[in-house]
């Protein structure tokens, strides 16, 4: 049976995300419709790819999904995302219709773990605030003078959340002379075993680890998940990153903590999401602030791409999906 | 059979390297001759201890072995070094006597390869320079718009060396999407293929790779490896990664080519060692300058502790030494 495929997404998107090498792997097994992706479901163009297409391979800025599209759609089975997030664009009559989503999410989360597992290793050894030392002294740096306690042997790294990101990190660090504990509270002992860690309260992995990665999903029962006082808890000399969101830290404790000289915070997140020109997070020295650059940008967004597209290929071959989202998933997604 | 092993090694190598549980382990499987190193094998209680050794375990400053050291310890078969080079204290009568000899050298070389590491995924995703334009701009930062080609996907990384550096870096990679191309006048093409790898010729590795990270040894052979053709020959846009040694680039083809604007380069070695205060490699925004950080700090010295005393648990159970090092390796050792 040979599956008819169309694209759904602005053409900015498919510009970035979808190179036409991305595509190639498709055309010996399925009957793609066309490398123009669908942008407006109404538009005549849209409804005559819409009226053959089993599947459709969406982008960011998909336009929703609702019951009149799927109405001009009478085959259409798969949705698959080149994303992460399926909320805006998979509607409720997707659901309800039994149309099968799959969502790039896990391979928008590998660039989030390797950014993570890259400053895990520079925090615990100090190599930033090192760099910036030698940058304004110029002259020679006796890095253990400076940080006795430096070096990435044995010391305890905090994953709190055991998401895709949490699990590519735990999986990026496995190779590695790190001790790694999660704080999850839908991940048991026997999970966190199979991840090869140590799943522990969120009081402890704050108060004992000498780094702590945020990687829980924004939800309301995770908002303000590092308050002043878990801040507080956080241990003299300890790295904070957060590649999640800036709602999940009272963020004002945090830069008091930073400000009172014995935290570090990477930082790829804030709120509000851009700060304004005087915060002190642009400029204090403990703290590496970037402009939510962890996510997928550049050539990883074509990750993204060979995703979906895989999606397409398994189900040519008549596998199930990789990736499947579920109705009931939605609620502990971002 | 009981060994009896003596440290050898300064009082303030033997407290940065070997806290008191690295030892340890020693203690159920060998008789180990005290806690306390030998500091001076002609004092009485070093020529007391020497005299039953049939192992010692050194470390950085341990006076040289030689003949009149070896004449007083006619149980010695065994030096194992908890630290990289051996040449330092290892005389030409060990060889001669047939002493096996084995070095942490493969444990030193871990945490450079995680150093490096950790700087391709942030070259790649430009994420160093990004943060930099953050911080001097202290507004919104379009990160694809300062660089489109950014990213850790599908880009090509090339290893100068297959060093025990350069395996150790190739073997962190290999979960990452990365391409890994290796040059090594040592390495052929079978080899490169255990690894994992490509082997291509310097010319066209430099030519080629997106990061560019040398792992060649200090060898006369090797001085000036990077000279000028070669510095020129690094595509525009290429971040270039020094852990190695100064001699081994021609440093002020290095900083022209940086000054020029279209080469990044990760320095944690110069030539001198402590650049003049007014080197522009302290201040160039495409430098990022580290002052020798990626080998063994801090609590990574007991990484190197945990390997002698594993070698010597190997010893105990009749196993053969792990990292032995023979003396024609010397030639192609730092």
């Amino acid at each position: 049976m040979n599956l008819n495929v169309a694209l759904a997404m602005p053409v900015h998107t498919a510009r970035a995300v979808f190179p036409p090498r991305s595509l190639d792997p498709l055309e010996p097994s399925v009957n793609l419709l066309g490398r123009a992706p669908i942008q407006d479901f109404h538009s005549p163009a849209g409804r005559c790819l819409l009226a053959d297409a089993d599947v459709l391979i969406t982008g960011w800025g998909c336009p929703l999904i609702d019951e009149t599209v799927l109405d001009a759609a009478p085959r259409l089975r798969y949705v698959l995302h080149a994303a992460g997030s399926v909320k805006h664009h998979v509607g409720e009559a997707c659901w309800e219709r039994g149309i099968q989503v799959s969502s790039a999410a896990d391979a928008n989360a590998i660039p989030v773990a390797e950014y993570t597992v890259a400053m895990i290793i520079l925090a615990n050894k100090r190599v930033l605030q090192i760099a910036r030392a030698l940058h304004s002294t110029r002259t020679g740096v006796l890095p253990e003078q400076l940080f006795p306690d430096m070096g990435n042997y044995r010391k305890r790294v905090g994953i709190i959340g055991a998401s895709k990101i949490g699990r590519h990190v735990i999986r990026l660090l496995a190779p590695y002379d790190l001790e790694v504990v999660v704080s999850d509270p839908y991940l048991d002992d026997a999970a966190a075993a199979a991840l090869g860690v140590v799943s522990v309260s969120l009081d402890e992995l704050v108060a004992t680890s000498d780094v702590v990665s945020l990687h829980a999903p924004s939800l309301p029962s995770t908002r303000n998940l590092m308050d002043a006082a878990m801040v507080q808890r956080l241990r003299p000399g300890a790295t904070f990153i957060n590649t999640s969101r800036g709602e999940l830290v009272d963020q004002d404790a945090l830069l008091a903590r930073v400000q009172q000289g014995d935290l570090y915070a990477i930082l790829d997140v804030t709120t509000p999401w851009v700060l304004p020109s005087d915060s002190p997070f642009y400029t204090h020295p403990n703290v590496l602030l970037t402009p939510h650059v962890a996510g997928s940008l550049g050539s990883e967004l074509e990750r993204m791409a060979a995703s979906a597209v895989d999606e397409a290929l398994r189900l040519a071959r008549g596998e199930p999906l990789r990736f499947r989202v579920r109705r009931e998933d939605l609620a502990f997604m971002a």
